[in-house]
Parts: structure tokens; sequence; C-alpha cells
């Protein structure tokens, strides 16, 4: 038998309490041992849990009792979670989380105190809930040369978006509703400033490509400033905006690496992903694109997903599962206005003929689709990303306005 | 360093090897051991081949060479696959296969010498070629209550289904195109009669529900016969054909399993799997819906997942992957008469009149969609598949001719 404890009892403690416990036998007859729930770590009282006996409020109890091989942290944000986590590595117990700022923000530190104690330090749902992630792209990188990761990594933004695509529906309007749905935190910021996404893209960049990528070296842009206007000139290029967080390594062994709403065409299965969905499109040389998708978020498929990564920790107690990265580099994320794409633009103007004239002289070839009420829409041509964003400066310069600039993502499309 | 034998040099064989030269280092590090492509079986020359040093005629002298850990079984065919992969398990060198042929034939028996000869059977590629798919359902497993597995998984029909939908292209117009390509053999039989893809989900049934399911127990039917009326047919219902495998677990621990073309509503991601990708999705009861999709056959995407397997088998050697299945059992797989669904129906008739009130009096209330030269299309109501048969005997009884009947899919449509 195998003692756990259980550090958090909010909405994904107790649903991995709840999963433990409803799935006892055959999770036990899978581990290959009888796992037992010993402690449960929260400050609150329970009186009425089936559970309360378990309750702990010192850490100390969990962090001294030799019994205990493996704690799951589900309590959220980096203080004091990775000070209890670095605690349990350090004495050889196993650590499985689904704190994405935790591994966002201190992933490499925990993943080598794990690696010198010979435990394991597992956070396949911290990405993409319940959706197995982590695990296929170890194995994506086992036979494969895997050179970008692409997805849908949020899904209240995915949400919002869907019901201002599908419905018609303002951005707060469909803000509130997910609210009240409960997708969206009363203080939505980390969702639809595109935060969660992006602390989600450095756990897979760090994964894959090898080194620690820090939330604050990627260009992140939320979803706040999209327009009903917006959705439709994206349907006009034959796509859906979506946010989306993305990494891509260069022949050089640098990366760029980006969260911010895209255009993504109808032929990509990610424009597809609707709801509180999340996908993560892997491409790699010998697979090409592989697409996973399911719920991001919610309490039982991320509990699973925890549960899962138990039950791998207790079949792997003596010989410790393979994930590693290393520390970070300099030079090695790169500066996004050096990446290439184009732009989706919309701008005002009150002379629309001079306008045009003036985008024609200053971007040279695009492709113009709209022009009414003033308004002008078109398609920039493939440049970096700082050119771009300097060419639209010359355009306000010449009495432009500049509306909204998006984007297009640019991969997937090949089906 | 480990010594492995790769039996078959086809399409798949040559890819595996190339997968194996070309990372090799990679490799290397991520299964802990160099692995030595020692050799390869198979009854033709290649003597321009880099590797013509490698290459045996004679099984045996792979089977009696202690060195061989890992044999790599490309050849496909049950016969003399079987016979080669038996011998290997025996003495205990673990078996890689990407030959659904054999695992849907011989999963069982195979499975149960591993276990016995505490050696491995991987069999990643035998499904959905490159996109990982095994280990994540197993991954599923492990903390949810999978009851449902249903995909596309064959990417030639898939492909001829596409070019039907999006270019209206006729059957067979589509079907040469896809031989042209090199995605549809001379014989297309046994993808476009369903064979391939129910051998696939035969061994995900298998893997999922703990007992073999034998091919020749599943209801099949192919592609041949949908014409470009049923595909605009579907589109007036908001869906798009494909052919779907799927597998059901009963409350009372019986499956339905069925290969068909089916109706998949556009709100669900398998209306979106286009070109010859496929797509599997699993639904578990604390994970909901999850979809894995990619390229399902080709060289590169095939040898990758050989190759991780063979990575993952040197990884664990000593310590067996956990992946098992019983015997069939009598009753097991339930008649899929008994399974409830509702169909698309088109009907011919020379009195459309007398025909519709035939129909009402036949099923009862359905929704009538077009009605035009002579034929009748319309919706069943959900019963048993075998009851709805029944009826549509009477109908024809009744004077009308049934030109088309195909199942709706129910399933991933709650985004």
């Amino acid at each position: 038998m195998i003692n756990i404890a259980v550090l958090g009892h909010g909405v994904v403690g107790s649903g991995v309490v709840e999963v433990l416990e409803k799935n006892s036998q055959s999770i036990g007859q899978k581990a290959g041992e009888q796992i037992n729930l010993k402690y449960i770590l929260d400050l609150r009282d329970f009186p009425e849990s089936p559970y309360r006996d378990k309750f702990v409020k010192d850490f100390e109890i969990i962090a001294n009792d030799p019994e205990i091989k493996v704690v799951v942290e589900v309590m959220g944000g980096v203080s004091p979670a990775f000070e209890f986590a670095s605690r349990c590595l350090s004495s050889g117990k196993s650590i499985v989380t689904s704190n994405k700022e935790l591994v966002a923000a201190k992933g490499d530190v925990l993943l080598a105190l794990a690696k010198e104690n010979n435990a394991n330090f597992l956070f396949e749902a911290s990405v993409a809930g319940g959706i197995p992630i982590i695990r296929p792209i170890s194995q994506c990188l086992a036979a494969n040369e895997v050179f970008e990761i692409s997805g849908i990594l949020n899904g209240t933004t995915n949400f919002i978006l869907a019901k201002m695509i599908k419905d018609g529906m303002e951005f707060s309007e469909a803000l509130s509703l997910a609210q009240q749905l409960g997708y969206a935190e009363k203080n939505p910021a980390a969702d639809i400033e595109g935060h969660d996404a992006c602390r989600k893209i450095c756990i897979l960049a760090s994964l894959a490509f090898g080194y620690h990528v820090y939330p604050d070296e990627v260009y992140t842009e939320g979803i706040t400033k999209i327009t009903l206007e917006d959705v439709r000139c994206a349907e006009l290029f034959g796509g859906a905006i979506k946010l989306i967080a993305s990494v891509k390594r260069n022949n050089d062994g640098t990366v760029f690496i980006v969260t911010a709403p895209m255009i993504v065409s109808f032929d990509s299965q990610l424009a597809h992903i609707d709801g509180v969905y999340n996908a993560v499109l892997v491409r790699g040389d010998a697979i090409g694109d592989v697409v996973f998708s399911g719920r991001g978020a919610g309490k039982l498929p991320t509990a699973s997903a925890v549960v899962g990564d138990v039950i791998d920790s207790v079949k792997h107690l003596k010989a410790r599962k393979y994930l590693y990265w290393d520390k970070s580099k300099t030079g090695y994320v790169r500066d996004i206005n050096e990446d290439i794409a184009s732009f989706y633009v919309r701008a005002k103007a009150s002379d629309s003929t001079k306008a045009i004239a003036g985008i024609k002289e200053i971007f040279g070839e695009v492709q113009i689709v709209l022009e009414e009420n003033g308004e002008i829409v078109f398609k920039t041509s493939v440049n970096t990303v700082g050119e771009t964003y300097e060419n639209l400066k010359k355009l306000e310069q010449n009495g432009c306005e500049i509306l909204s600039r998006i984007r297009f993502f640019d991969i997937g499309a090949e089906q």
C-alpha cells in the first residue's frame, strides 16, 4: 500500500479525492499497489466531508511522515506551492501537480530536484486539463524531430470567441455569460489577457525543446480588443479568430514563442475547436501534424489527469520517469519582431482612395478584401513582424487609423 | 548497446531503418542505450542498400541469436508473422509490430506469451499510424471509466469521401485518384469494404474493454455504395459522411461494435477530419470527449510510431509494460441489430404521396427533408437497428425502392 497526501481541497483537489475514491479498486490494479489517501492539507475546515479525519493544517505533518511517497499539489500559485514541492522532492517524495503557474515559473528547478533525489515530478494536468498531452508529446519526441507546437490552450477565451463567432455576441456579453456559467473567474484577467495560455505554452516549449522558457519572455496579447467586425473580417479571409499559443524552433536552435489572437484557416482543425475545448497541434518531421483535443479544464477532467500521474508515479517509485529540461539560456527566445508573418489589418481613413494609395506605397502588394464606410480591410504580405509594425506606424502617420491588426496562423492547414 | 532485428523491408520496414539511422543519437539518448540494427530479414535482395550487410533470409539466424533483444515485425499478414512473433516472445525477445492484421487476429495469444516470458508486445503503429493512441488510451483508462471509442481509422476511405464531399467527385473517380496518389492499393477491397478500419477498432476495443474482439464478430459495411446524392443529403442534415468504426460498452459489460459509413454532424470534430487523416475519439466519465488526430498511414509516420515502441521496449527490457487483454468470450459482442440508432433513408416511389403516407404509417413520426423527382429523403426516429431494418423491408413491400440508408453518428457533438 502506498500512502499519498493531497495539498489543497479546492475544485481540483476535491475532484482528485473523488476520482481516487470512486475508482479506487481499478486504480489500485493499474498502479500495482493499493493507494491510500492519508492526508489532505487545507487551512479551512470541512466538518461535513466524509474525509474529515484526513484533514491537516500543518504541512510539517506531511513533510515529516516517511510513509508518504507521493504528494499531490493542487493549491495553485507559486508560493507556498514551490516551497512545499521542494521540501517533498528533497526528501524523495514524488510530486504530482496541476499547477501551471508553478511549472511555468519553477519547472527547471523542481525537475532538477526530482532528478537529484530520484523522485518524480509529474504535471500532466498543468496543460490542457484532461487531455493527455505531456506524455504524448514525450512520445512524439522519442522518434521525431518536433519543430513546432501550437494550440488553443485556454478554454475560457475559446468559449468567448466561439460565442462571438457563432452567436454574434459582443465580447463583453460573451464574457458575462462565461462568468455566469463558471467558465470565467470574477477577475478574468489571467484568461482574457492571455497569461494562462502563455504559461501553458511555456511548459510545452520547455518540454519539447529542452530549455526553460519563462512567461515574461513571451510576447503575449489577449482577446479583449477583438470586435465582431474582426470576427466577420476573419470569415472573409476563410478563417476564425482563435487565441493561439505557439512555439517554433529555428534551425539555429533558438525559438519564437508567442500568445496572441490569430486568424486560423477553416482548413485547419484548430478552427473547428469550439466551446471550452482545448487543442494542441504537434508538428514533427516523421509524424507530420498531430492534434490532441478535449476539455481543457474542469474539475473531473483535470482530476483524472492528476490521478493518472499518481498512478504513474506509484508505478515508477523506483525507476524515475524521464522528464527533464535545462535552465533557460540567454538569446534562446528570439525577439518576436524577427519572426515572419502576415497580418489582417482594418484601417479607417477619411479619404479611402488616398488611403489605399498609401497602403500600396507602404506595404507593396497587398490583398484588399473590403472597402466600405471609410474602412479598408487588407492582408499584408509575409514579412517580419517588426517591419510590419513599422509599416503600420507609417500608415498612421499617413492619416489612417489602425482599428485592428491580427496575425494569420499559418500551420495546420496542409490537409 | 541493444541489438535489434527488423522483419520485412517494405515501405514501413525501410522507413523504420531510415528513422533509426537518421535520429540514432537522440534515439540512443532517449532509450538510455545505443540501439544497433543487427539484422534485416527479407527474402528479396537489396544489393544497393547501404544496409546490405545486415540482410538475412533465414529467420532462424535471428531467432537463435541471444544478442537480439527486440524484434520489429513489419511484414504484414498473419502468417508467418504470427509464428515468428511467437518464437521471439517465447525466448524472451520483445516484439514491436505495425501489423494490425496480426494484432486483431492474434493479439490475445501474443500478449499472453509476452506476459509468460516477461517480454513486451507493443503495437502503437498498428492503429492510426503515427498518432500516439494506444498509450494515450491506456493513460485515459488509468483514471477514467472509458465507455466509448469511435474514430476515422482508414485514411484511404477518408480521402475518397473528402473528395466526394469537397470536390463533388464520384466514388470511382475519387478511388482512381487515391490509387494514382498511392493512397489506395490496386486491390482496394481491404480499405473500401471497411476491413482495415474494422481490424483497428477490434484492437482498440480489446485494449479498452479487456476482451479480444475478432474482426468477424463486427458488423462491417464499406463505402462503395455511397453516392454524391447521399453526400448532398448528409449536408441537408448538417453533416458529412465518414467511415466510422465504433465500440460502446453497455452497462451489462457487453459491447456494441460496428464499422460503417455514418453521417457525422458538423458540430463534431470528426466531421472536419479531411484527406488521409485519421482521428480517434475517446469518451470517458471524468475526461469527457478527447480526440486524437493525425496522419493515419504513410511510411514515416508509421515508422516513427514503431521506433517510439522500440525505444520504449528498450527502456522496459526488465520491467514489462502493462498492456493486456483476455481471450474473447461468448455473448460479449452483442448483435448490432439490438443497438439503437437513427437513419437517413433515401427512397424512390412512383407515387410520392402514397409513399409518404406509407412511411408515416410504418415509421411513425419522421422528419422528411426532401421530396423531388419521385425521391423521398427522411430521418427515422431512434429505434433498434433491427426494427429499423424490418421497417425498411415493409416499405419495400409497400412499393418503395430503398436507394440508401445511412446511420447517424451520435456522439462527439456535445461541444
